[in-house]
């Protein structure tokens, strides 16, 4: 199908939209009006930039308040209705959105609705233009698909068509399997936006919190597959109000868009695109920083060892049990400072996931970084995440192991960390609802609910990713506003242990610098559960946290920060799910009473 | 009465929000738990950092399921309640509030809610402690103030009563008269918070929309009323949880939040500080600049005469009927380049003005500045705007204009500018509400309809604080998050003519650029009205915008922008309330295209 994306879901100036939309892939675009009037190009002008971009204009809108009116009203209306047809010639455009009116001059008068309407597309057959008429969720007497279907086909005319819009049908809870007895091509256009399901005032919902297909709550794949079996051949067009998108780089947010899209037809069965390879473990995490030291510290402490040594790069090889983790002194770290710039993903077809990857738009990095290093699948996430894709160790495929030279190191200890828990990625604030979307359908990890969290300064949302066994877990942080905050901006490493105790003692006792947790939040442990003897007095003296629901209990416990990255040690019962958002505040307050290392 | 705040309505650690509490002049607080929980002050140190800011701990928050569970949940209830009692002894805190159950364990059954309050009653009264059992809105079976009452009653325990909290109340829609049936002494504590209406899940609107009364559309000050006459003689305790607030610094929340106590209290008559003194006009806008050329040159153009120049300081005086714009390049214009800095109100009573402003705890500024000027009352707006209350020209009372010397000029042109019509002030980002709070309570100003206008980069409000005949307006404007955007942050002086036509020609030239404004919004124009000969040729020429409604019609222009700051002409029809937002779309994209000028 055509992909097409309204003016209106993209920030900036109509030159910057059209060119973010272009970049991204779009196959053309709806102009809204007000983009129009703001922009100092005249209607041939953007209808040239179009033309050189490669856009089709698949709709001019909206018209509103056109029909059902008193006989004077209509006739001011189809002389407004001329000069927009006027215009739309001169932009080359054919096709027109009316809205259903919300005006208090219109009456609730279906036959003269299809009467107007009928003279309004007589008007327009003469300009060549089609008139899709649309029923808004708040319209004042036609709100539904079908009634405005009704009108539509009693007006009869060939140059008059409708326009579903999934976020109008959806928000009213419409079934849109009526949608099928809609003859397909009078189905003028199809626009579609999700939104996250919300209880309130329907036009503030619409105005403020449309989100791109998979982003919300809606079904917008189940409603496109009726638009489909009804025979529909136009574009599938985003329509996306939304206050975020609106401050967003146009840029990213276009390729969201359209990654949004090439999902959805993929699960309508549009479209084959290569199937997803769900991660299977983490390989690896990979941090760059200006200084080993610190780093080096805190791992030794929790009883990593550096086990070999990069061939050719500043890159060491630390390990335990299956935790690895790279610590990069690289020209990267000198300018970023320490962060988590890379994730190994362990992949049953790393060729297959980058082709995946690529297939959805995510920025393809170079298979190889230096000719002796072993090519590697790798893709760039939405934050700048570098995820390789990884065969650790397994036969017939390159593993990225065999770029590193084994060092001579002590033996492991016993019963510390065996591997990643989960990783903690705080995102750009205008990119938290794309995030997931990316992970979701590049990598195939599950998204679970997103949590509030309270930040002393202010509130975070958190949204886990997980693959089913939870051997993948990647929690994805934004916060409730663009700050320069540092603990918001923190991302961190989990480290899976059986025996947190043990394992965080041996932490303290190697020198290590546990966060210290107030006392006052084990006075509360101890009102809120009864503990085994020695239990929360093991969990006082080492800042371990707790946290317990149905499926089991989650300790935790974290270490001073470096830079943005700080580390965490998790023993998680089996079917516990969580993060310990519960414990959230008190490790965030913590953290702001104790400043980063460097 | 006393006044108290929740901790958890404000941002920052706990000690932050006690300080700020006690400095805005609280007599208490709310200790939310979490804030104590993540806090590294022990309760007895919380204690005496109160008792060092004359602050008393009002109430300890919140206990949650606890009534209407089987009898072995309800001891795992007591035995954590008992643990939250010893330790509001050590706090020092005898009353804790108790919100009604959520727990899906909780039973209908009002006979055992009540005979399990009982006994936790009988528990806290042992510890000298008082328990306030709250309806939530929310609530599993108890969501109403009066079915709270009902068993509070019902258990009969005299460290039993009741907690009322407005939002909970109003939110429901339930009717507070039903409050002066509860005697006073059983009303153990009241929490005050507002909220616009939404319509929208109540819990998501409490715990994100909440606001400071006469922020929201809530009528809390009736409320309160109720509450007083049925007896109630605890604190005023503002209980507020709105994500702008915890993001925003303490320090300045704290003060608007005990601003909007007093105005409270004023309005049911429990105080009677000084009346509002409304302004009667606007006596001067004062531009501080460090270059005075752009300016002058564009004043010039607009048919403004350098009048007087100031005794003593680096000022000039540029008037044209009663529109006087003061130029200041003293040292502050070096700092923070061309920006409006004051504002002169005309006032009947300007030391009564000031002593209004005083009391609501806006900050007084010296009433000399130099030994030699006359003195004037002046008081900071949030924003830092200085706002004058000025006599000018008036007998009896000192006038700013004895501080300049006229200066010789060319007497005024004919037809130009007659006096200023408004001004748009943009606010910090976390105090829009406040900033209209203040307005209103401190200046006696009307408050309107808060309005969205999108700009390419984001979406923009606007809200107009007025006086009755409209010759005191200020439009104050927020971006719609945080952000260093040049337009969003920029300022106006609007200018009234009778002629606009002729005004913006003689603009001009006299070699004044106005704004370019596209061409395509002429066409819209045209499309939407039938304008009268040669009246849209004109507007197209000068680039004059127009718009209209029942009340009339509105034109406007506008000059390039110098640092923050740029001019409008207005022509407004004698009804017209508006301010052209309808147009601001297409003015604030022309000034993206065209940057200020320095």
């Amino acid at each position: 199908m055509r992909t097409s994306i309204a003016t209106v879901s993209l920030s900036g100036a109509l030159t910057e939209k059209l060119t973010a939309a272009a970049r991204a892939g779009f196959d053309g675009v709806e102009i809204f009006e007000n983009d129009l009037l703001a922009s100092p190009l005249t209607p041939e002008e953007v209808r040239a930039r179009c033309a050189d971009l490669g856009l089709s204009i698949d709709l001019y809108q909206p018209m509103r308040d056109i029909e059902a009116v008193p006989a004077e009203e209509f006739g001011r209306n189809l002389r407004r209705a001329e000069h927009k047809f006027r215009l739309m010639e001169r932009l080359g455009a054919d096709t027109v959105l009316v809205c259903s009116s919300v005006s208090p001059l219109a009456e609730d008068d279906d036959a003269l609705a299809a009467f107007q309407l009928r003279r309004l597309a007589e008007l327009a057959e003469g300009f060549g233009i089609r008139v899709a008429y649309e029923a808004l969720a708040w319209g004042r007497h036609v709100s539904t698909y079908d009634h405005a279907w009704r009108i539509v086909e009693a007006a009869d005319h060939p140059a008059l068509g409708t326009c579903l819009d999934s976020f109008h049908i959806l928000a009213r809870g419409s079934d849109p399997k009526g949608i099928e007895d809609i003859p397909g091509e009078k189905i003028f256009f199809l626009q579609l936006a999700d939104a996250p399901l919300m209880a309130m005032d329907v036009l503030q919902w619409s105005r403020h919190y449309r989100c791109f297909p998979g982003q919300g709550g809606f079904d917008v794949a189940g409603l496109v597959g009726h638009v489909m079996r009804a025979g529909y051949e136009g574009p599938l067009s985003l329509e996306v109000f939304n206050d975020v998108f609106r401050q967003a780089e146009a840029g990213p947010t276009a390729v969201d868009a359209l990654r949004s899209l090439l999902v959805l037809q993929e699960s309508v069965g549009l479209t084959e695109p290569p199937a997803p390879v769900v991660p299977t473990g983490i390989a690896f995490a990979e941090l760059v920083t200006p200084d080993v030291e610190p780093l080096s510290e805190i791992l030794e402490a929790l009883g990593f060892a550096r086990t070999a040594r990069h061939r050719s790069k500043p890159v060491d090889l630390w390990q335990q049990g299956e935790a690895r983790l790279l610590l990069n002194t690289g020209p990267a770290a000198r300018r970023d400072g320490t962060q988590l710039a890379a994730v190994g993903l362990e992949s049953p077809d790393p060729a297959g996931a980058a082709r995946r990857a690529e297939a959805l738009l995510a920025p393809v990095l170079p298979r190889r970084r230096a000719p002796e290093d072993a090519p590697l699948d790798a893709v760039a996430a939405p934050d700048g995440t570098e995820l390789f894709f990884c065969a650790t160790d397994r036969p017939g495929l390159p593993s990225w192991t065999g770029d590193f030279e084994p060092v001579a190191h002590k033996p492991p200890v016993a019963g510390g960390v065996h591997r990643i828990d989960h990783l903690a990625l705080t995102q750009p604030w205008h990119q938290f609802d794309e995030a997931a979307l990316f992970h979701h359908s590049v990598l195939g990890l599950g998204a679970q609910e997103s949590v509030d969290v309270a930040d002393p300064y202010g509130l975070l949302r958190s949204r886990a990713v997980t693959n089913a066994d939870g051997s993948v877990r990647i929690a994805l942080g934004v916060g409730a506003a663009p700050s320069a905050d540092e603990g918001g901006r923190a991302q961190h490493i989990a480290l899976a242990t059986d025996d947190i105790v043990t394992a965080a003692r041996r932490f303290r006792d190697a020198g290590g610098r546990p966060l210290p947790i107030p006392a006052n939040y084990y006075d509360d442990l101890a009102a809120k559960y009864e503990l085994a003897d020695g239990e929360l007095e093991a969990y006082r003296e080492l800042g371990i946290l707790y946290d317990r629901d149905a499926d089991g209990a989650f300790r935790h416990c974290y270490t001073e920060t470096v830079g943005r990255v700080f580390f965490e040690l998790v023993q998680r019962d089996a079917g516990h799910r969580g993060y310990g958002a519960q414990n959230a505040p008190v490790r965030l307050a913590a953290q702001h009473v104790r400043r980063p290392v460097r």
